[in-house]
């Protein structure tokens, strides 16, 4: 599956590590579920781990204590939990040593230092002040305010972690309050909206670091224009999170201007202002702020140097572990929670933009696996959709579930015996049991090979605390992960090409609505063109 | 990736066609895209095949006419075609020789065999007369109704193909009706539904051929509980739509039932009553004929023994050359069309739970991979989210694109000198240029490998007949894998053993909730119960 042609294999830091030499050799006979006694309550309740309310339960990776403990080694010889102390103290991480890069901090963390432990180093405490500031700024507005929809316009990190948070918090909903997303230059996603909104009591929240994001910007000035159509004007209803001296930062075209710094990646940060405008709109600040409280209580956790205190860097360890060392390239996120339904989404992002790299943080080309493809739905459904393929095809999948003991709405009722609630944790506990245990059976159609792994992240409900705890858990395994690698996890040059190629191909778009024909600066567009009937 | 040890390789009929070994020679060398003139306007207009008002563009697969003479090869060795023209007869091609099985016609084409050049086949005939009869109910059933919202109860084939063609074709929605869906047995998805729908004006459609699902059941009851406690009469409210004979087939609950046969699929029964009567309800019937008119004619291309007239066979076979030969083992399904948002988890279903099988039609453990995973999300929104790790990550991952030339809503604008529709599509052909050609960069960050292949398959516009001709494009894309690597593309034991087992856990959490202790008669579900606190 992978281009693995190293340029100088030997200088890569996690193919030499001597904890990768005891793991590749570790996999070699990794441990099998399906054999009798394997899988026991004792394993169950052993492998477990359990940080700020989220239980980690892992009885059905393929591990081992001697395998936890060349992880655990692993950790070590990367100075992962180092690196994370680095980062949270806003040393230039985001960069690749000898070619021009971003040359950046990284500091989400920032975002939500408020709370017990903050950072010390000056440059985390500038950064947390700074977003203090814009909680300030953005208390204050929401006390102006009287709006009942918020159309909010941001693509990528502007629209995926936020969306996730609202759908997994919608059950904390303020009456009247609604929120509608804007992503895709698609202008069926506009007119559905445009379909459901009531321009008049509507804000309007324009999201872009740069400001010149093409889909944000056509989006921001489609919407304008049908706002001063409807007779209304922009100026009293889009406020614009960007980066200062923007094009969207500017008073005189928007109510409000809230920052975003370089410092902040898009898939890192719905705990910055992308999440916290809408959120509190829609929700209230003091829900916003219990997030922010559950990601911070996250963050600490992962400075813990023990992996077994350190859930991030854990679930970053078995991941690994599954990825670079058993062979399995994808992993399904399944969360049996109907208001995770995005959260998938969300992860896919942060993951495969933050990971999916092929040169290590010194430009060299890496020889094994980087990030790998995230994908997944919501269980039960799941079992009903993919499944089979899961339990009997072909190639290996893990997965991560993801649970809460309690429901949200709290309306639930016993049926034959159980709670809708119960029911669907009854089968994920099956699933993770039948998944690592196989079944033999004499019709081969009928047995289940075992032996695929699955790991669980238990919480007691989903709040807008839990959520927090979770979107950090993510953020710092995702982190850890390219820490271990030594990969730059905060860049993404891989989107540039489509950009620029892109605007070529609008330009042949462009000529061709100008002069009815095929302009010739772009043949390769041009020929595209052509299959359209142009 | 996969456990390939095959049990008795030297029987199984794909790894021994005379093409297979063709294939896999030209595999060990195939077109490199990034080469100069590999990609030209001319290869662009070369490589293109049209069917029923779609084209499929695939220049930027790595493929070559001597690689599509093999594949013709593969389909003709495999005898693809002919197993078509038996599963739309009605033969019994469900089963597994040697060992029970379903032992079923695969008759969804039956379900849309109302128009030109029908069947003349005595059990397909016997089939679409079947479902005539339930559609004249329909029609009647329709007249008498004046219901504004449909809920819709059914998990996986249930729930993911009719929700995407809701969601697809929603822009003809009638005023004032609307649909919700209700899959999984969260009690959070029922409040969330129950928070939004007048229960006075509401139909209620519970879809379970089986009449057992374990989800749809629960949710049934769930759901007539609410309206017993709301003073409504569920029998004035609920319909369903089950196989004769089921729990759910009795007019003394239900103010209408409608059939599905065991002929049918879950997966592959949008097109049946499961689409039928919500479609129906939503748009009114002509817009549903409409869908099962270009339904029908994409089956009878289905039916074209020459891959460059038959579309289906034709992207079946280009799916195996990535899959099978150039060791691609995901396929991304990327909709630049809002509209088609849940169109890949239709997708995902049909194709990884159709062919995530590891024996083949005759019990024989295969030894090469069968079913993909599907996974994907709309472009734009994934060029700023995962398309970082396709540019530039370690795997090779093909693309699949869908797009149209128009947007549904027709409400656009030119902005900065081209249309939204037109920037939608201009990102679409520049990402699969980009894939292809790569860039060389002295900066390693800068560099694309190129080489990664795609295909887009364009439509004029997203209506109920295209969409028509999708669903069953892909319906028999499926099936033609499966015929090609002899395996049974339509029943599903691989989802058997979580249910068994979801039943014991269940069990646990009901001696708990009725003893207050563990029952110990499941160790494993109990131990589990304890990680909950309980």
């Amino acid at each position: 599956m992978a281009q693995t042609t190293a340029i100088k294999g030997s200088q890569l830091a996690f193919t030499n590590f001597k904890a990768s030499e005891t793991l590749r050799s570790l996999a070699q006979k990794p441990l099998d579920l399906t054999q009798d006694g394997a899988l026991t309550p004792e394993r169950i309740n052993k492998y477990v781990q359990e940080a700020c309310g989220l239980k980690l339960l892992y009885a059905t990776d393929r591990v081992t204590d001697e395998v936890m403990e060349a992880l655990a080694e692993l950790a070590a010889e990367s100075n992962a939990v180092e690196k994370m102390k680095s980062m949270q103290a806003g040393k230039v991480i985001n960069k690749i040593e000898g070619f021009p890069s971003e040359e950046r901090s990284v500091l989400h963390t920032a975002m939500r230092d408020f709370f017990d432990h903050p950072q010390s180093a000056r440059i985390a405490k500038e950064a947390a002040e700074l977003e203090r500031a814009e909680i300030d700024k953005l208390k204050a507005f929401l006390t102006k305010i009287s709006f009942t929809d918020l159309i909010m316009i941001g693509i990528g990190g502007s629209n995926l972690g936020p969306e996730a948070a609202y759908r997994a918090l919608s059950y904390l909903k303020k009456e009247d309050r609604n929120v509608h997303f804007i992503a895709n230059v698609d202008p069926d996603e506009t007119a559905r909206v445009l379909e459901n909104v009531d321009l008049n009591k509507a804000l309007v929240l324009v999201v872009s670091k740069s400001g010149g994001t093409l889909e944000t910007k056509t989006n921001y000035n489609f919407m304008a224009r049908k706002f001063e159509q409807a007779g209304l004007n922009p100026k009293d209803h889009f406020v614009s999170i960007t980066g200062k001296g923007s094009l969207l930062d500017n008073k005189n075209k928007f109510l409000e201007c809230f920052y975003s710094w370089d410092f902040i990646g898009g898939r890192y940060s719905t705990s910055a202002m992308y999440g916290a405008v809408m959120l509190s709109f829609a929700l209230g600040f003091d829900h916003f702020w219990e997030f922010l409280r559950g990601a911070h209580e996250m963050d600490r956790t992962a400075l813990e140097s023990d992996i077994h205190k350190n859930l991030p860097l854990k679930l970053a360890l078995l991941g690994i572990w599954n990825h670079n060392f058993l062979g399995c390239h994808t992993l399904a996120m399944i969360p049996y929670s109907s208001a995770l339904s995005r959260f998938p989404a969300h992860i896919q992002q942060l993951e495969m933009e933050s990971n999916g790299k092929h040169i290590d943080r010194h430009g060299i080309r890496v020889d094994f696996e980087t990030g790998q493809i995230i994908w997944g739905e919501p269980g039960n459904n799941a079992q009903h959709s993919f499944y089979q393929l899961i339990h009997q095809g072909t190639p290996v999948i893990p997965l991560e579930f993801i649970s809460f003991k309690e429901c949200q709405f709290g309306d639930d009722m016993v049926i034959d015996g159980t709670t809708n609630q119960e029911k669907l944790l009854a089968n994920m506990f099956a699933q993770a049991i039948a998944l690592a245990t196989g079944k033999k059976d004499d019709n081969p159609n009928k047995q289940f090979e075992g032996n695929r792994p699955s790991r669980i992240i238990l919480g007691e409900k989903l709040t807008p605390y839990s959520l927090g705890t979770l979107f950090s858990l993510y953020e710092n395994c995702v982190a850890f992960q390219g820490f271990i690698w030594d990969i730059n996890s905060f860049d993404q040059e891989g989107v540039q090409l489509g950009k620029v190629l892109a605007g070529r191909v609008i330009k042949s778009f462009e000529g061709f609505r100008s002069t009815g024909k095929e302009t010739g600066e772009y043949p390769l567009g041009d020929a595209y063109l052509k299959q359209l009937g142009l």
